[in-house]
């Protein structure tokens, strides 16, 4: 609620929640829609939203003028802004939005600085009120959980919430996440998810949609209209492709990862280009051709949700200790990747015995691990044949996981354990199942 | 050695080796100075150098027309060709090579297509003549070692020999290197070498340096021209700025992180911008003023080369087992790095008690442990407030280590405990010493 002067200015002026109007002051004019206003912090405070989406709060004052605008015009027509509104539009998509928590389902507590969890859904929509004229988007609350708190049971119920809902009718699926882990979950939806009907689209915010600069309107409207008229069949992510507001990325879920720990554009797509950008006036561009389409046949999406949990992820560094290996082995572990430096490399000729990897490499393949072998440089692909430490590993029974990342190559290996016997899984692992290992890698992947 | 027709050849031509000349094949014409065959390979392969320092490879056939040029010109004259030339030239700089291994001063065999190391540095400055032009050198062959086999017994041996020569009269100081850990020897250099006097400039090459394709030569030169006539007083890494041949840039010793298992431009800056440029041609162009410049003083470089190897770098995961801080603190580690998510997270909340890190991480801090904290988005600054999650961590005792990289935050903490008391270790964690925090993040260090 805004303050009583303000209400009462507003009500003079006509002008009403999700309304076009006006607004002068000191000299400066802004146009845009009346947003309510969060349930804290300070209530003189107006928030508007502007045509390109990005919410600001402005102080009022007494020489604040307020005027009411007729016609929605550009974007903020186009989109058909009407906060609450949720009736069935039969021209547009229908849309499973799954929240299950995260910042972008967050608020500022004004008092102690910190950020809360919002406790009901309806409220992050509310502040995104054009989805309404881009999907018939229909709630499920299936968790409230932080990013970094995540394991793979959430992401099997997460997994199951998305294959019910593509089985039950919905065209598209959106799934509210926070940003810590979030190319974790959807490289582990990507695997889990088989013969997907529809787009799955994972979107999250890097600051609290009660926030003035919250990427959260942006990215859910571009992820509403992913979900809604995309012929992509792919779990992908959603997050702004600049610092500033004007496009999301679509980003392959096992081909993206989390690159910034605070910037609105944390999200960059590694070994690959965005599958598509989504402009916030609705289009939808697409940078190549070989993302999986809808299919035609009315064939259901399948659940293959086993996870393994006694999977490592292990980085090798200078003067790391190869015990480690030992250590999981002791627990029982059914495998681990490694993430080795280069081209895949473990400390495996050095002269101090007590830092070399290769006996308790080959020990914990012997006793019957999977050693999948990956990259801490992130981008490139690793090989198993240039030096000759290389070869000394690839011996020892590693599997080299091609230009798949250590945390993608993670996800996966846990998957296969949870899904198929051992050799099968060893087989499969370097193998491509859903777009996360490419033929070939492409100079403009990483720059020029 | 060249076969012995093509031997015929250049001599009836009148070129010898260093010598410009002109080569015409298929219509096409290449200038640029003659190279030494390396010892493998096909014998009939005339390698070229071009004025931009590219080497290549061109067959020789009956119809190849070769020409001796006179004058030398552009980059190849200012650069001085001359095989073999090592007398030493009063108007350059004394700068000392240390050569430690990796793919710089490896050849192919071309028998297995394996790559191995050379035995003698001088080949390797034979492939790079016009450093004859650029300084006075002088080489010191301290061991051949890959860099994934590194650890801090050898950092320690580097630091000293680096330290040594820097404080008998070398101006600068070159250290070849191999790429994979280069970026961890580098930080390891920027904390053991105080009150540096002249600049220390680590190379490597992405490339063997008997490859056409090689980095090696434009690296070298690059980072022999930066060591000669920098004043820069820092540790600093030189590698492949773009794609293309023409410049490298110089990164800060704990700014640095190869980000591609095989591109020539893998080593990028982090959290910072490079500290220069330097062309093919010679040219450096300084991108800020805030790097150490050399001191007026005669105060001579000091050895701080204590390392604790009882030190961790660990990373969290959606399902990563906390059971690992007791494995660590059970074989008596000191502290360790930890790699979360995100601004700092780790998983702290989640309902699943076997997953969760929170009293892990007391117990590890109650047990006389430092533990920091640090992100795997490589990019950015963890920050210990923001979320619920962040503060529980901060209670229970855990150092947010501002903006360093995990693995420049775990040299250091090495470093600290080897050379500090706990308490005053623990305390400067989170300090900057040498450049390794920055106090603010600009907004052109992630691209835009």
């Amino acid at each position: 609620m805004y303050s009583e002067r303000l209400e009462k200015a507003f009500e003079s002026a006509g002008i009403g929640l999700g309304e076009r109007f006006r607004l002068t002051s000191e000299g400066k004019v802004m146009e845009g829609m009346l947003m309510p206003r969060p349930d804290s912090g300070n209530p003189d405070i107006i928030i508007i939203k502007f045509d390109n989406g990005y919410n600001a709060g402005i102080k009022f004052t007494r020489e604040t003028k307020l005027e009411k605008l007729e016609a929605a015009k550009a974007a903020a027509k186009q989109n058909s802004p009407s906060v609450h509104s949720r009736k069935f539009n039969h021209s547009l998509g229908k849309v499973e939005l799954i929240y299950t928590g995260g910042t972008i389902s967050s608020k500022i507590d004004y008092k102690t600085g910190g950020v809360y969890m919002l406790t009901k859904p309806e409220e992050l929509l509310e502040t995104v009120p054009e989805i309404a004229g881009i999907a018939n988007l229909s709630l499920t609350n299936l968790m409230s959980i932080a990013s970094e708190d995540m394991s793979y049971l959430e992401w099997q119920k997460i997994a199951k919430a998305a294959a019910d809902s593509l089985n039950n009718g919905a065209r598209g699926i959106i799934i509210t996440h926070g940003t810590d882990t979030m190319h974790y979950t959807s490289a582990a939806l990507s695997f889990m998810l088989k013969d997907l009907r529809g787009p799955v689209v994972m979107v999250g915010s890097q600051r609290s949609s009660d926030r003035g600069s919250s990427d959260a309107f942006v990215n859910l409207a571009s992820a509403a209209r992913m979900a809604a008229e995309s012929d992509m069949a792919e779990v992908a992510v959603c997050m702004h492709a600049t610092s500033s507001d004007n496009h999301c990325n679509i980003m392959r879920g096992t081909k993206v990862r989390k690159m910034h720990t605070s910037r609105r554009d944390a999200f960059r797509a590694i070994n690959s280009k965005p599958i598509a950008s989504v402009s916030y006036e609705g289009k939808i561009i697409y940078h190549a051709d070989d993302y999986r389409k809808i299919p035609g046949t009315d064939e259901k999406t399948k659940l293959m949700a086993g996870f393994e949990p006694k999977a490592a992820l292990i980085k090798v560094h200078p003067n790391s200790d190869p015990g480690i290996l030992e250590y999981y082995q002791g627990k029982g572990y059914k495998g681990a990747i490694i993430e080795g430096t280069g081209l895949g490399h473990a400390p495996v000729s050095t002269p101090h015995s007590d830092l070399n990897w290769i006996r308790y490499i080959k020990s914990a393949v012997d006793s019957g691990m999977i050693i999948g072998m990956t990259s801490q440089c992130i981008n490139g692909r690793v090989n198993d044949k240039v030096y000759r430490n290389l070869r000394m590993i690839k011996d020892a029974g590693a599997v080299f996981c091609e230009d798949m990342m250590p945390e993608v190559a993670y996800v996966k290996l846990g998957w296969l354990l949870g899904n198929y016997k051992k050799a099968e899984a060893e087989k499969l692992l370097p193998e491509n199942l859903t777009g996360e290992i490419s033929a070939r890698s492409e100079a403009d992947w990483f720059g020029d």
